[in-house]
């Protein structure tokens, strides 16, 4: 029996999805389990995105541009103006979800063995993407206790070997919901030029910010050639099935090559295209209603989690995530409990361990990231859970 | 300015796309082009694979199973059958098109150096995943004198190496059409399991067979552990804008491995997964229409090729290509020609040189690849314009 390959063994399983059998084996037992675990919205996908679909009346279903359909990518240089972004159809290429364009920025700019800095927790399928593509991830640690800012330039300057091509943020982030400030972007365009490094900028939850505004890596001055802007409508949209995103940056060797690998692949969906295209039409107050949403749901989430004994929670500045430090022992462990032993009023709730956004071993076993895509309602009904869960835990500490 | 990785400089142009610039020019001047160089069939997708997309009715367009939705996937239990092939929904893993089943299929099972012979000519975006893979393709050269059948087993043993992982082979073949016999699949399997390697099988073409009956790779027994079958909706029912293929094998490491990587870029394309589980519903006559008239074109096609002076053309058994030896200097240089410098009636044809298909260097410099694509007449009058360019092309033979 053939072997299968070195970076199939290493590929890290998703640790989000690990806990789904539990989940499952608890609603088979009658108990409500509330997913604050993924970055699923429940919010509807709008109306006039689905419809641009359903009311299409082409006969054949052909591949697009590799690029993505012209007209789509004519309309997303609108989109990006109204942020400052300025740039033409052609610094764009659509690609299949963001996941695509993590994967394309990757194989395009790095090369095995090379190390990309990211600062952590951070949004696990990094190191799957990093995995495929045989480069290192260096995590370098933000802390619960300063909200996780970035980290300071030293701890940067210390990780930076020959080896180091790139620093990827993700702004707002997930799993933290930080929102970098434009003094923090400062920053990383500083040790980007100073060390030749590509700055990835992973942008998915641009819309969602509530304190403070958003400072696109787009925006830094003299940086065009240092730019990779990984972005996705999957959340914007609430459109994740979609698998729709987008590929941008200024500088043009980057832009043939991921071309290359675009041309590969031949094309990105075609359904889709026609429904991202619709949604960049959507009225301009689409965002006030929805980030209101977002926001009420972050403050009883927020509020909710500091008031439970032991548990300390940052306010996030954007995204829809928030991690909490919790009196437990083991993240893993707790997660597992909270849907295996565990239920209150016949309900339980399922979480993120901690473990699963760290790159260094032993981070996070205090930490749980939730995912406010759930109504307030639901939200209060979890967090009463996550009380009472804590009040019993056998692992408390 | 950072650099580009070394994969991204290796990475190949699409060899069918570069010629796209000089037939844009010619529409501009006014002359017909008629496009034999693609994989995008004229055929209409069946209304029913439509329209259960524009009769959807839920209001999320979540995420899927990373594995596609079990409902599809259980249908496509019931297709394979059709072909006896008798696989569980557990293995199949739904891709983003046949595209990514590829790559999934070489970051699981190949490691960065690791070696795959493919048969050449081969589809041209192979050479695309194995650079994405950091993989070495090792071409064995496959004659038109012979209408391309599998090389002798001698030539395969002289390329394996201790780095040799897998054998890839489509069938029946883009870009010759040759439909290799049982007996062919069978030489294949005694190679993969005396020198224990995966045999990638892409079956994109399933349906289109005319002369003779299909043996997919599947049905070789004892091979459950080697072999990975790469497949895709895009031909089959004209659907090649949806992106939905899967990837499929018995082998459970292999599995586990895949699905990690599928995990990673979270689900394949919403919209179209429904588009493909209505056309598993399709009535089974559904390819007798379909091919009947692929063959019309095929025959047509075939034989005004061979009447033209010069000419050769080995009658391909199934797909809808055809590889053609033409009396020409360079195929480059030829299909270059008959978009920039030449016309017949005010039309011209597009055909895509032989040389992308190839590895080795030299190979294919006097073929050409034609997608019998167009209906019978359009395929008329491109022969014509072809039989016209070759009477005057100044690098004739």
């Amino acid at each position: 029996m053939p072997t299968i390959s070195q970076r199939g063994q290493l590929m890290p399983p998703s640790p989000i999805r690990k806990l789904v059998p539990y989940a499952e084996a608890a609603k088979k037992r009658g108990v409500t389990v509330y997913h604050l675990n993924i970055g699923q919205p429940d919010i509807e996908t709008p109306e006039p995105v689905l419809d641009a679909v359903r009311q299409s009346h082409f006969k054949i279903l052909e591949y697009s541009h590799s690029a993505g359909n012209e007209s789509y990518r004519q309309k997303l240089t609108g989109y990006y103006k109204k942020f400052d972004i300025d740039v033409t159809s052609q610094q764009i290429i659509v690609t299949t979800g963001g996941s695509e364009a993590i994967l394309f920025g990757f194989m395009a700019c790095l090369d095995p063995g090379d190390e990309v800095i990211i600062p952590e927790p951070f949004y696990a399928n990094y190191n799957g993407f990093a995995v495929a593509a045989n480069v290192h991830v260096k995590p370098i640690t933000s802390s619960i206790e300063t909200g996780f800012a970035l980290p300071p330039i030293e701890e940067f300057e210390k990780l930076i070997t020959p080896k180091t091509k790139g620093i990827l943020i993700c702004n707002p982030n997930n799993p933290t919901g930080y929102l970098y400030s434009r003094e923090e972007m400062e920053v990383l365009k500083h040790i980007c030029l100073k060390y030749n490094l590509f700055l990835f900028s992973d942008e998915a939850y641009r819309e969602f910010c509530y304190s403070g505004k958003h400072f696109s890596a787009m925006n830094l001055e003299g940086m065009d050639n240092n730019v990779i802007l990984m972005d996705t409508i999957s959340k914007r949209y609430s459109a994740c099935g979609a698998r729709i995103g987008a590929l941008v940056t200024k500088n043009q060797t980057v832009l043939d090559a991921v071309m290359k690998f675009a041309q590969a692949r031949l094309s990105p969906p075609s359904f889709a295209q026609i429904a991202a295209e619709a949604a960049v039409d959507l009225p301009a107050d689409y965002f006030d209603g929805i980030k209101a949403e977002y926001e009420a749901r972050r403050d009883i989430l927020v509020k909710m989690l500091n008031e439970i004994p032991g548990v300390y929670c940052p306010n996030p500045g954007g995204a829809f995530y928030a991690m909490a430090k919790l009196p437990i022992d083991d993240a893993d462990k707790f997660c597992q409990w909270l849907l295996e032993s565990f239920e209150y009023k016949q309900q339980t709730v399922m979480l993120s361990p901690g473990t699963g956004f760290y790159a260094t071993a032993g981070l996070g076993k205090d930490e749980v990231r939730l995912a406010y895509v759930l109504n307030t309602g639901d939200i209060q009904h979890a967090m009463e859970c996550l009380a009472a869960a804590l009040r019993v835990y056998p692992g408390k500490k």
